[in-house]
């Protein structure tokens, strides 16, 4: 896992997790535990009381709990103080104003809320999205395991949003593609515009290629997801760097520089 | 490109390309020019007369014409005692039957006759159907220049078929999938119970990934061609081949065991 | 899984495992479980007596123990008329032929011994051999985690040889390579005339490339493990086919078709 | 090839081809005469005169001639006001001082000076670079032709440069890497630390592949280029961008957003 403080400060971070029992939040635990720059003081779950965070002189905690505790516990944390990085979801517009009106409220205390912490995903996005506007051509082919339910998956379909406008703002019109018999499907799903493709097979993980071409070349990006410990890197760059980041940050985007 | 023979013969084989002013038969042309085996002593094409190939002592005959003149080139060619290497199309269970009398009346002649001369594309389709039978699933990824009329490609669907017969013979079931929500075209066509993606883009040329999975690994086989000299390789393997195989052989299969 | 006897048979193959507690023991006791064509009889482990076996009329044993005691074990078995199923390692062609003797003593038992239960890689080995007489230029490129000690790994040394050995049957002489200034090591380690790189990256499992080339294309064969259960479906595929291939079958080669 | 202009000006931008009947020059005459916002307006090689370009009123010059020319062009070009876009290599610090000395003299006027036309390749430089500092594992797989005199190839040299300094202004320390046992070469070249592995094989044309690593997942960023041709879109990209870029530009990175 990247490790990118370059001096060593004298005291470690002290950190607390939310939903410690669960899924990602046990992940969350035994991560910062092996960090050498982060300390593990606090660990909370259903039925535990919250105060064991601020006794135990949490600067940053990590929320990954439900929608319908996740507001009272960021409400609670921002009141005393406490960074958050949250990756619970459920957060409408109407919910982040709240977040907003709290931090603004505690100016110096920062909010990371973000829906995907996989370093590797994100920058694909934000890659995509860059080279977009200098390809003719771009289509997306994401591999799942046979066991997903919707296709594509949630993270193509934002993708080719994200590829569409950066084309429509670049001025590009539709891709070239000249099939005139096509067996249904063989074409792949139409998201605003951008071909979608997903492969469902037996040993596969969690993959997804996005290959631009123009004439005479091909630019591809790919990301391979083995396993839910491939979101603890992007959960730890967001612990280090919520202290520095006053006010509520969107997505892991801002602090991959 | 392959050279298999290990001791040089004593004499070249002498070899004569009909259709050589086409787009397929010029290259055939420096193909043979450059084997140092091989000696090209005569290129026929519309308006050339036959003659010119006995009178140079060919010894086997490329044919890439047409199918509306095959027949004759081919029933001329049995008939002198001259081996036959065709690439042209148009070859019905009819048309082989006729062939196969011709050769059956000159015991000794061989005639080799392949929709595809490309070693790579061959050989992936055989390793295809041999490896069907031990994977619980399998997907085609095949990918195109952005002209191409059709979807999937032809050699997409012939692959999709054998790797269906290899598993209906093997005893296998459908390949798991559990997807409930689809965009429509997301999954790729069905060709016989085997998904089919066809992914369309500038720059591309001519690819195909056959994947198979099964629990904990995948196995991927892909062909990439660049260029259409690609079927070279092939066609001089069926010119050498040729003089020891009496008789009719479809298809470079046999010529690659 | 692949499944791929056609009928169901009246009665399910009562299958034994002996070091039954060991890292792979204890997943193909999983895996004899979950199919329901086989029934797990008994399960055996260091301290346990082998009679259990017996006892609960194990028709077929698998053995993944130690060098030390899996020649016990299989005299035990084949001289009760118990197929074996062997992925204990150590075996030296002094010790296969002790196992011949004691399988020509009794007709009719089999034993699979193989190094490698892997049907992708087996099968990717199998096909690079197949390819390799074809193509002018081949490379190896296997990708693994960086805790890995060897470079290259022990599969594509196994399959570099076997590639050199098919170009030599085939009179194919050193692959083309122009390189006239090289950094040390750029053009990988030299194995038998063919070249394997052996890439280490945190995040990679087990991976192997084999690519092929001739005049305007490639081929390319991968194979991707990402978890050792992908050894099940070959200890399964032995387990089903070990009591109609009496005497001693060396690897899964001969049971891939 | 992408066309990013959104609003069809009135007039098409007037060009000017030097070194036109080299092999790059003439793809660039074929491209600019292809594309509806540019007209090819005079086309120069050895012995003629630079006049017809200014006699043919080009707005901007287009420069693929050879080291010993290019500065006279460039100055004279500069002096009448003309924009260039220059491929010719041989540009070392003192060269560009130089230039930036003539464009001082001339505001409003403005050259692009780059080593690389290929928008792919340029991209996948940045993105490299900036994903970079995110992972703890990086290593470089470039994949030629089997003519290639160095090895790795300049642009992978380049490349693991970039990673390098990315990584140490990050304070990455080394990559993970437990080989103990390695046939000399299977680990690639060392270039700053980053490691890379040149294949070659016939059928390839270039390629590059860019492996990054951290826990539990992999990001790829890929480059294929078949043909001279793939640098066509990035000159036009420069000559559609040097009018409003007065002074001098290096290289394509700036122009790619």
């Amino acid at each position: 896992m990247t490790d990118e403080q370059v001096s060593s400060p004298a005291e470690p971070l002290r950190v607390g997790v939310l939903g410690a029992r669960g899924r990602m939040g046990a992940e969350v635990c035994k991560a910062v535990d092996a960090a050498s720059d982060l300390e593990l003081v606090a660990t909370v779950d259903q039925g535990d009381d919250l105060t064991a965070v601020s006794d135990a002189g949490a600067q940053v905690v990590v929320d990954f709990t439900t929608p319908d505790v996740v507001m009272g516990n960021l409400q609670w944390c921002v009141e005393r103080g406490i960074h958050a990085v949250v990756g619970t979801t459920g957060f409408t517009e109407q919910r982040l104003e709240q977040v907003r009106g709290w931090l603004a409220a505690k100016p110096g205390v920062g909010a990371v809320i973000a829906p995907n912490f996989g370093i590797g995903a994100v920058l694909m996005m934000q890659f995509a999205a860059r080279a977009a506007r200098h390809f003719e051509s771009v289509e997306i082919i994401e591999q799942h395991h046979p066991r997903k339910l919707d296709a594509p998956s949630g993270t193509a379909t934002h993708t080719a949003r994200q590829i569409a406008r950066a084309r429509a703002e670049a001025g590009l019109g539709p891709v070239p593609d000249a099939t005139k018999d096509e067996v249904a499907g063989a074409r792949g799903a139409d998201i605003d515009g951008v071909r979608v493709h997903a492969v469902r097979a037996t040993g596969l993980v969690a993959h997804q290629e996005v290959l631009f071409g123009t004439t005479g070349e091909t630019l591809t990006i790919r990301h391979d997801s083995y396993d839910r410990v491939s979101f603890m890197p992007g959960v730890l760059l967001a612990v280090r760097a919520v202290p520095d980041r006053p006010g509520l940050t969107l997505g892991l985007d801002p602090l991959l520089g």
